[in-house]
């Protein structure tokens, strides 16, 4: 797989130093380890290596859906890949579902979520701040997303305008005032995720829903990254200690 | 959605209390809060509930893929969701991708990828052992899934017989006697994940992986479960404290 | 140091398998493991061992305080070692200092802080159950402890019956409701401490401990443990995920 | 109690700000908030505020000996309080007890330990490199606590000078090096503790205490701050994630 213009390269030096890049004709990428020109990678392999005038060499790597949803740019706090993944795997979600979101925020979890249910299902995403919706439309375009979701630029208190999802997902700071409109665009037995920074906001979710839905579970998913070396083995000294409890529930009929 | 014959329903009491049956006429579930007949609910919608002789209330949920993945039989150590997601999410699996899989073992992880590649792309997993083998192949069957896995009871480290991969899963007890033919199996700039009880293992591995890898992380994730209730919210006593460590890398053309 | 009749011994066999028995002459202690008899421990060594008539080896260990904290008699929920050690090492706890409790519970707290105030300092423990009561103050005996603790069999809401303490210690249900007799028991600058299992409890009394007190700090130890293994090194496969919130903050002069 | 001229008091204004200082006639404390002059606390009492020239309040506390031994000066890595806390209520260490320690470092741990063993009990620890011997004394004096521990200035693989110890504590990077003089340095049945960053450490160290040594446990403390605040609390969004690893042992007769 040869590289092309305007296709996104993740140029890799290291997890520190990393730079996503769309390619262009005549652009350079200037970093404190050198400069190499867009053209001298036209052309190349993916997985191979251009060196910078310095000398560096950096690593040509495609870019895949959770690269590109890490390096999106951000006027909210964003979902966590830990998060997201955990999210994913417990619903079962899948190509050619239906989700309903509250609180498009920047877009990340719209992203990976639209990359799992594409190219047959589609996310709906409601976003009340009109410069966080267009953020995130410019976002998910990027990430090449724009056909399997569509974003709103409402409250979505009112009510969602679909019916029959299998997954309603809700990352706002009140997520106990969209259980009832949660309950009504999904399908019987599908599922409910909320996503809350605090103790409280939880406590007050979980209450309002005993009314429609069961199985409800709240927990909160921690990664802690290694130094694997050599007789030298041990975790990193410091971790991301907190991002959000994350809450699941079923839909029943009532 | 109504509850057909030979479908499978997920039987709720409580998180504690579950069952999967697959719906047969004639057949009853009984369980020790009572019994009811299947035919009882079939036509009833998803999401309903039905009632024991002993009066006791059930609820006839539609089981995701990893309701089924938590449910197989099982003879070996399963992958946990909170694993399988991160290695979902991380290596931005998609619907459409082809994954080559070594150590089916009880098919829990073959499945929960499959769902995700569905309905284009393919999982091809190897399992040496020939009763691993016939168990992951009912279990995948039972996930519905058997038209995306390929199973192959042979011993991986001959070499995948497959190329251009986007993703290679390694459940094996020595993945870095693997890795060349991983490093075969994929497109360049894929990723490579292996899944390993102990420290030692990823410390091998990740000697070995620096030929022809980069951007090789090692992660643990722990999920924590929480009691939330109205002014009394804490995490639960006890927890699973381990389960794998995952190594990611990425290939690239040496 | 050889074994005398009255003392206490920990017989050990492995972390599963230990007992506590306070030797005296013509008893035996009957394990699953065989048994022995005490008058033949009379007289060995501490760190020696004996073999049970099946043949089994045990270890004559002498018990050291955490020990005895860990084997009494429990009508409670106890404090753990990883927070009693922090509660001590964080508060700078040391002998000759007075120590005001409040919920006794079995006494296993007490213990831990009776040893280190010993032989100069002393603890001032409130319980306003008498079951619990005279349970710590048996408990406290057997660890040898009864010097340098006593137990008020009181309502401690009504005030603590002490001046001047160098650390308050307060294991009740609603701690907020002791924050103002603790500040009077305490020295201007020293540390209130507080153990609470739930969120909840833990944000009511730190907005009352704004009243009075300076530097609240909540934190939560988890302990996990370790197989360490030539070659297969790994933390173990459970552990307790909570256990209560510590909570500290220092009196200031209003 | 007043404040008097040469004593340490702890200078409080939040928990990322503040300072320790020595009280001197003529000398003032100079912080981004603004300065008072030492003159103008003495004689004010412990627990009571003065306020800087720009008119920010400033608590003055007096400080505990784990204040003072978290801020010494450092040239090596410190042993973090929720560890050494675990150290001392885990081997129920106390007022008069004699314990051996190996690698001294800055003195850290060695504060923390003679502070619970004085004023009857004694600390005996080594070190062999010149510059934090020297460093380590200084900062015991600053605690107050050079009559309660010896420094030698020695590689401890000769021995230990000392028998019948109720401890020995090894922080060393080859910590199974030391194993042997350790258990010839106990009495028997008592305690052996050993800190180690790494997991390979940890791993060789446990085969060698297999020789003279039962109830050989290994663990990691992990400490997670909280934000408790009135319907917002939620855990700090970083943390330490790792110090070391600590592993108890009792010697046994061989």
């Amino acid at each position: 797989m040869q590289i092309q213009e305007n296709e996104l390269v993740l140029v890799f030096y290291n997890k520190e130093k990393s730079w996503l890049i769309k390619v262009s004709k005549g652009k350079s990428l200037h970093t404190h380890l050198g400069f190499f020109k867009h053209d001298d990678i036209i052309g190349k392999e993916y997985g191979s290596s251009i060196e910078t005038n310095l000398g560096k060499k950096l690593f040509l790597l495609k870019p895949n859906t959770n690269d590109l949803a890490l390096r999106v740019k951000r006027k909210t706090q964003v979902v966590y890949t830990k998060d997201s993944g955990y999210i994913i795997a417990r619903t079962g979600l899948c190509s050619g579902m239906k989700v309903v979101e509250a609180g498009t925020g920047s877009g990340v979890l719209t992203i990976m979520l639209a990359n799992i249910v594409k190219p047959l299902g589609h996310v709906y995403s409601y976003e009340i701040r009109e410069d966080f919706y267009k953020l995130a439309g410019e976002n998910i375009n990027k990430a090449g997303l724009r056909d399997y979701v569509t974003l709103i630029n409402k409250d979505v208190k009112e009510g969602f305008d679909f019916k029959d999802a299998d997954l309603a997902v809700i990352d706002l700071a009140d997520p106990w005032n969209v259980v009832r409109v949660s309950w009504e665009a999904l399908k019987p037995s599908a599922l409910f995720v909320a996503i809350c920074p605090t103790v409280n906001q939880v406590e007050k979710l979980v209450s309002e829903l005993s009314k429609g839905f069961v199985d409800i579970e709240s927990v909160e998913i921690l990664l802690r990254e290694w130094e694997m070396r050599k007789d030298m083995s041990r975790p990193k000294v410091r971790m991301v200690a907190h991002t959000a409890y994350i809450t699941f529930a079923r839909k029943i009929l009532i």
